[in-house]
C-alpha cells in the first residue's frame, strides 16, 4: 500500500450550534463537540483507509473555550499517522466571530479508529507521509502518545517507552 | 463545604441503543456514547457541586467492546475526586445480555468538568471523601492523572510530577 | 420458569431536560416524558422477561408537577406484577433542585407490556414475588387495574370484577 | 364564552414512521407514538381554548395493532368535552396499506389538558356542543371518565359517583 | 389505470414549531420547513401511486412570511398533476394565530416526486382529474412549470416551449 | 462596503449519511438533504454579510443521483451573486465512494437569503466580484434567474426581463 498525504483524508464539516444542543449558559454541551468531533474523524479514517472504521479511543480532550449559541463552528480532521490497522486521527475546532469574522482556536483534540473489514476484524491501512511543518511535528508525537497510551493500559513496560521516559528524566 | 462521597453525585442512565445511533457495522457511534457519558457525568458533577458546571476535558477513553443496537447500555458516573473548582468523574459503561441478563463491562472513561456561577467563573466545591476500595484506588489516581495533564499542557514542569515521575523511573 | 423480584427489573434513567423537549411555559412537554418513561418501562420489561418486549397499553398519567428545562429527572420503573405474557410496570418519576439537591415525586405511571418471541407471538413470563410494603402493595392493586381495564375494553362483565366492584360499593 | 363544536378544533397530523422510531421487530415505538398523540392533542386544545395548555392526564391507552416501519400514521384529535378549565381530547389513530390504501384503526387515546395563563394558572375555556353521534357519545362518556379518574385519585368519594356506579351496579 | 383526484392524495400535516427549529430570530429555520414539506408532499405522491416515492425536483419555493416559535404550521399537500411516472405536488403551507384563532398563508412550494418500484426503476402512476377551479388552474399551470424546467436543463429546446414562450412574447 | 470574493464565503460541510435520515430504498431523503443545504448556505450567507440571514427562496432543485446510507456527502456552498439585500448561494453536492475514493455530483441547488438586522429589516450586503471562469458563469446566470423568479411573481414584467427574453426569443 502507498503512503498518503494528511491532506488526502482531510475533512471539514462546518455547522451552526442549534439552540437544541445547548448547556444552561447557552453554550455547546460538550458532548455535542465529541459527537461531531467523533463523525468528522470517522469520515477521514475512511478516507485515508477506504474501509469501515470504528472509533478506538479518544485522547485527552481539552475545552478551552466555551462556544455560544449561534456560532459557526468547524471541525477540521487529518490523520495524522498510521499504526498497521489503526489511524490516528488529529482534530482542530475553530470558532468564528459574527462581526468580525474573525477565527479562533476554540479546542483540539486527538481520536484513534480501527479499520475493519465486513466482519469486524482488523485490517492494515496505508502508512502517512506528513508534508507541512505541523504535520510533521503531530506525527512525531503521535508515537509518543501512543506509548503513553499502551504504558496506561499495562500493555508496555514503562521501561520501553523510550519516547516518553525522555520527557520525564529530562 | 463539608467533603462528600462518590455515593452522593452517583448517577444512572440506563437506556437503549436505537437503530438511528448505530454505524455501518450496526453497533453504537463511539460519538453517540461519548455525548451519554458527558450528560451523566454533568449530573454527577451537579449533584456534587450543586452549581453549573461544564465539561473541562476529556481523558483517554478506550472503546474496547462494540455494543451492539437493542442493547441495553447503563452509564455509571460519580465524582472520583475534586480539586478547587475542578471535579473528576469516573464513568463505567455496562452493557447487558438480552438472554441471560449477564452485565459485561464495555468501557471506562474519565471527564473533567468545572463548577462555575452565573458568569461563567469557576467556583469553589466540596472535597471528596472516598469510601469503597474501588473508590480510594481512583481517588489516588486521579492525583497522577492530574499531574499528566498538567504536564502534557505545559503547565506542570515534569520534574515536578512526583507521583507521575515514579511510574517511569521505577 | 421461577419468579422474580421488583427489584430484579428496576431500571433507572437520570437525564437532563434540554431547552428542545419544552413547552412554551419552559417546561417539559408531557410527549417527551411519556417516551421516556416508555423506554425505561420497556427495559424493566426486558430485564424480567429476558424477551423481547411491546408497550399494550398505558394506564391513567397524572402530570401534576411542571418540570422545568434544566432539571435533572429520575424515571424509576420495575415490573410491579406479571399475568402470563403481559408485565405491569410501575414508574415513579423524580425531579431535583439544584441547590437544595432535594429530590420531589413529579408523577407516577403505569405501563402495560407484553413479551413475545421472534414472529410477535405472546410468550410466558416469570411471575413477580414483591418483597417491600409498597411493592405488595402495588402488586395487590395491580388486580384491580387489570380488571378496570378489561371491563373498559368490554372483555368482562362488570359483575365479575370482584376486586373493582368492593370499590363502588363498599 | 360561546360553545365550540369538536370539528373547530380537530387536528390531523399525517406523517411517516422513519427507522430511527422502530422498536427490534421493526414497528413504531410506544413511547414515539404517546409523544406524537401529546402533540396533536396539544394543538387541538390550543385551537378550542386560544390559550397556552399544558398536558394534564393521559388515560388509558390500548396498542391493538403493531405500526410498521414506512407506514403512513394519521393522528386525529379533536376536544370531546371541556370542564372549566380542562379539556378531554378523544384521539384517533390510522394506519394505511401502501398497495390498497386501505385505512385501518390502530389505536384511540384520550389525553386530558388545561388551558392555562402566561404564570400558569389555570384558566377558563368554552364549553363543547357536539354535533355528530360518535361526538355525543364521546361527549357522555367523558363524564364517566372524569369521575372515575377522580375516584381512583381519591379526591371523590365512589357512591358520588352516579354514572360509574350505574355501571357496576346494573 | 383510472384517474384520480387531487382530493384523493390530499396530505395535512399539523404540527408545533419547536425551540430547537428556529433560527436567532427565534422563526422556524427554512430548511426545517423545507423537510415537513418534504415528507408531506411524499406521502400525497404514494397515496395517488401506491408505489414507492423518491423526491425528483423542488421548483422555486419563496419563503415570504416569517414562521414564529410556538407557531402551528399546517402543510397541506396534494398531487397537481401526473407525468408517466413523475408528479407535481402542490404545497400550501399556512400558520395560525394563538388568539385569535385566524389562518395566514405562509407560502407555497412545488415538489416533484417519482414512483419507482422495488428496483428504483420509474413505473406509471394514474393521471390527475382536477375537480375545483383552484385544481384546474394548478394543473394548467403544472404543464408551463415542465416545459420550464426541461428548458433549463437544456433537455427542451426554448422554441418548443410553447406554453412558455406565450409568456414571454405576449 | 468592498466587494468579496466567492471564495471568502465559501462553507464545506462534509458528513456522514445515518440510517435515520433514509428513505425505504435506503437512500437519504430529500427532505434531509434541502435541510443540510439550507445550513450550510445559511452560514456562506453570513460569511459573505457579517449580519443575521435568513432564507428567501429555494430555486429548482434537481436530486439527479441517489445518496446511499453510509455515504460521505459534501454540501459545498458559496454566495454567487449579491442584490442589494439579497443573495445568492450556489451549492454544489458531492458524494464519494467508499472504496475507490472517486468523488461524483450528486446535485447542485441555488438558495437565497436576505440579510437583516437585529429587528428583522433587511439591511445592505457587500457586492460579489467572481474570479474563476465557474464563478462568472455564475454570476452572470443569477441575474437571469432573478428576472425569472421576479416574472413569476408576478412583479415584473415579462417585457422587461431582458436577458430571459433573448433566451426564448433567440
Amino acid at each position: 500500500m502507498e503512503p498518503k498525504t494528511p491532506a488526502q483524508s482531510r475533512t471539514i464539516l462546518t455547522d451552526l450550534v442549534l439552540p437544541s444542543e445547548t448547556n444552561p449558559l447557552n453554550n455547546l454541551f460538550g458532548g455535542e463537540l465529541l459527537a461531531r468531533m467523533d463523525r468528522a474523524a470517522s469520515i477521514a479514517a475512511r478516507r485515508h483507509s477506504r474501509r469501515i472504521v470504528v472509533t478506538a479511543s479518544v485522547n485527552h480532550v481539552a475545552f478551552n473555550r466555551a462556544v455560544p449559541v449561534g456560532s459557526v463552528v468547524t471541525v477540521d480532521a487529518a490523520v495524522s499517522r498510521a499504526f498497521s490497522s489503526s489511524m490516528e486521527i488529529f482534530i482542530d475546532v475553530w470558532i468564528e466571530d459574527r462581526y468580525s469574522g474573525e477565527r479562533t482556536k476554540a479546542n483540539e483534540a486527538i481520536y484513534t479508529f480501527v479499520a475493519v473489514d465486513d466482519t469486524g476484524k482488523p485490517t492494515k491501512v496505508p502508512e502517512i507521509r506528513p508534508e507541512t511543518d505541523l504535520e510533521k511535528e503531530r506525527y512525531a508525537a503521535a508515537l509518543r502518545r501512543k506509548q503513553l497510551s499502551l504504558v496506561l493500559a499495562g500493555k508496555m513496560d514503562p521501561s520501553q517507552a523510550t519516547e516518553l521516559k525522555a520527557l520525564f528524566m529530562g
